[in-house]
């Protein structure tokens, strides 16, 4: 009996213009547009192995080593849209396996602590979305793979290719228009870094699919936030992608996680996501581009307190070094230098700010989701 | 040698709709209308005498038993205006000393601590202006003299009145309709009182007045909020306040103070002024609303971590009871007989929150300036 698999790995993005709200909650289609900046898969990926074969009876998931329920809406939309276009290929071509009939197995593992509080939905729905296109040989390309992965979670659209990535919200009801598309490749601004200080909380965030619904619905400023305040930022941070504009690119993507977590403010009850040491590294990174007259590093948050930063290569030693400077005790400095490192500096803050802390992840921008000699599943198609 | 002597007291607000922005910044003229609560005398005010005499040469200004420079730009414009009023006096009665000529002596002290971070200027340059405005016999009223009092800061204009108070933005180019405005007196709503937690913050906050033009140059969502949300909100909240429909009432003044932190988040850079003991207070009101079904207290913060939580006095075993639960170990509860309030609640927060309250004040709406038999000068015009 035959057993096909497929594996692929998928990245983890994080978004500078920011997604934060639905007009259609079942298709995840956004009020906005966004854009993100794809992360090396060397720091954080999913990798994810398929496999079916005509004894598996039912769809069955593996989630970092423990098996999970199938059934979520946002789950079984992606699959029922996957096996839909398989039957296309099999109805097209009657040699064909009947994969499309059989039950899948779907084993995933992510290379980074799920503690760590990164949102790994959009590399785990971008992963599983590839691994069984990949599977089923389906003819479609990425951007059409994305409206899939956009309906297990919004931004995974985006982890479907690497480099600089925007996700068109579109304008179609039925969602068709409304997915991922390359802003630029890596190889255009290759000197794109970025380090994540996962910021340690006691409290549970609100979670980003409930607290945008109330942000739409209760907020005064979000109306604002979407007719006119990001359709001109969308279009003027493509500009600064496609002109290497580091200091635009900042400023916008700042003023971008601002606006995000302004609106998040403004709605009712007010969401909040930045702690105290968020916005001690905010004034931090605010104080580093004030000292070097422009913006060399540029900070974002997603619906939670971890900071996002990033910087151009050239400009390591001193991002890098105000960092060092104030979170030397943190783990993840290891693959750094750090007598190379400028901690020279004025820049004052909470001493303390360290405890805040718990790891720095040091990465930089990476490609789409790429094949794989791994696999995790093994000759009877069951996790090794 | 004659010497004249006035004293007044006036009292702190506290806006349920802020006052944010300027449009004019020499004249203190507003981008927005704004609404206030005055607070009673019996917990926060300032007393100010003023004395003036043929023999003094120039002004001079004592604040809590210290001297400090009159020349603030802000204290010398209301003077200005005063000793205009007084020469308009002088001009049209030839029988009248000549005050507008000579020094004058100001002589102020608050009855709360400054260390407090309770915005005391609204009260001081309030009690300062109708101080003068007493001792020079001004005919104007109170609206009139509110004009004077908005030059020194623009929140004293609404100390000049009891009860609830609006300052109307006026459109006026020179801000001769830029005044406050009796909305309605301390007796048509008797029964609103003001719990104020004094946050403990370590860092030092932005002042308002540049932060507030940081957000006027810099902040995308705050044209509309001036446009489009304030004013909405401005007759909705005057309309409450008429009906005495505290639901409403809170629920916009909770909704304004988020809106009012939101543009000041989306600034560039940010502005922060609630910490996490702020957004732990935010949360507990939320959680006692929802608890009880309906809006019965309701948060607002200025400039600053301090939350001012206001409730009707019929529910005051309830709201006191959730704060006297989590902030017993601060001090500020003696004039309360805490076994009359309802500690008995589900709602939960972080046990150690009372760590970052250093006091609570608790008060209610209270009188605009008075007159008093208390004098901080002595026979020789000079501080007792």
């Amino acid at each position: 009996m035959t057993v096909y698999t497929a594996s692929t790995t998928a990245p983890v993005n994080i978004a500078t213009l920011k997604y934060w709200g639905k007009r259609d909650k079942s298709l995840n289609l956004p009020t906005n547009s966004s854009i993100s900046v794809t992360l090396s898969q060397n720091d954080l990926r999913t990798l994810t192995s398929v496999a079916t074969s005509e004894s598996f009876t039912e769809d069955k998931l593996w989630l970092n080593g423990k098996q999970e329920s199938i059934n979520s809406p946002r789950t079984k939309a992606c699959l029922d849209d996957l096996k839909k276009l398989r039957v296309e290929l099999e109805e097209k071509n009657s040699s064909l396996p009947k994969l499309s009939q059989w039950g899948l197995h779907i084993v995933s593992e992510n290379n980074f602590p799920t503690a760590a509080g990164l949102a790994s939905s959009a590399a785990g729905f971008a992963a599983l979305v590839v691994a069984i296109s990949k599977l089923y040989k389906l003819p479609q390309d990425m951007s059409e793979i994305s409206k899939i992965a956009r309906k297990g979670s919004g931004s995974a659209c985006r982890s479907l290719f690497g480099g600089y990535v925007a996700w068109d919200m579109g304008v179609k009801e039925n969602g068709e228009d409304s997915k991922a598309i390359e802003v630029a490749p890596i190889n255009h601004w290759p000197n794109m870094k970025a380090a994540i200080l996962v910021v340690s909380d006691d409290k549970k965030d609100t979670p980003s699919t409930s607290g945008m619904q109330t942000t739409v619905a209760t907020s005064d400023l979000f109306q604002w936030r979407i007719k006119e305040v990001v359709p001109k930022r969308y279009e003027e941070m493509k500009q600064s992608i496609l002109d290497k504009d580091f200091a635009k690119f900042g400023d916008l993507t700042m003023k971008d996680s601002n606006s995000f977590h302004s609106v998040c403010l403004d709605s009712s009850p007010p969401i909040f996501y930045l702690n105290d040491t968020s916005k001690k590294i905010i004034k931090l990174i605010h104080a580093l581009n004030e000292q070097e007259g422009k913006i060399i590093a540029a900070y974002t948050f997603d619906a939670g307190p971890n900071a996002v930063v990033y910087y151009e290569e050239e400009n390591e030693s001193k991002v890098l070094g105000l960092l060092y400077k104030f979170f030397n005790k943190v783990t993840g400095w290891d693959k750094i230098d750090s007598s190379k490192l400028i901690t020279d500096t004025d820049i004052v803050t909470d001493p303390e700010i360290y405890k805040g802390v718990s790891r720095i992840i040091l990465t930089k921008v990476g490609d789409g989701p790429q094949d794989t000699e791994e696999s995790l599943v093994n000759d009877q198609g069951l996790p090794k």
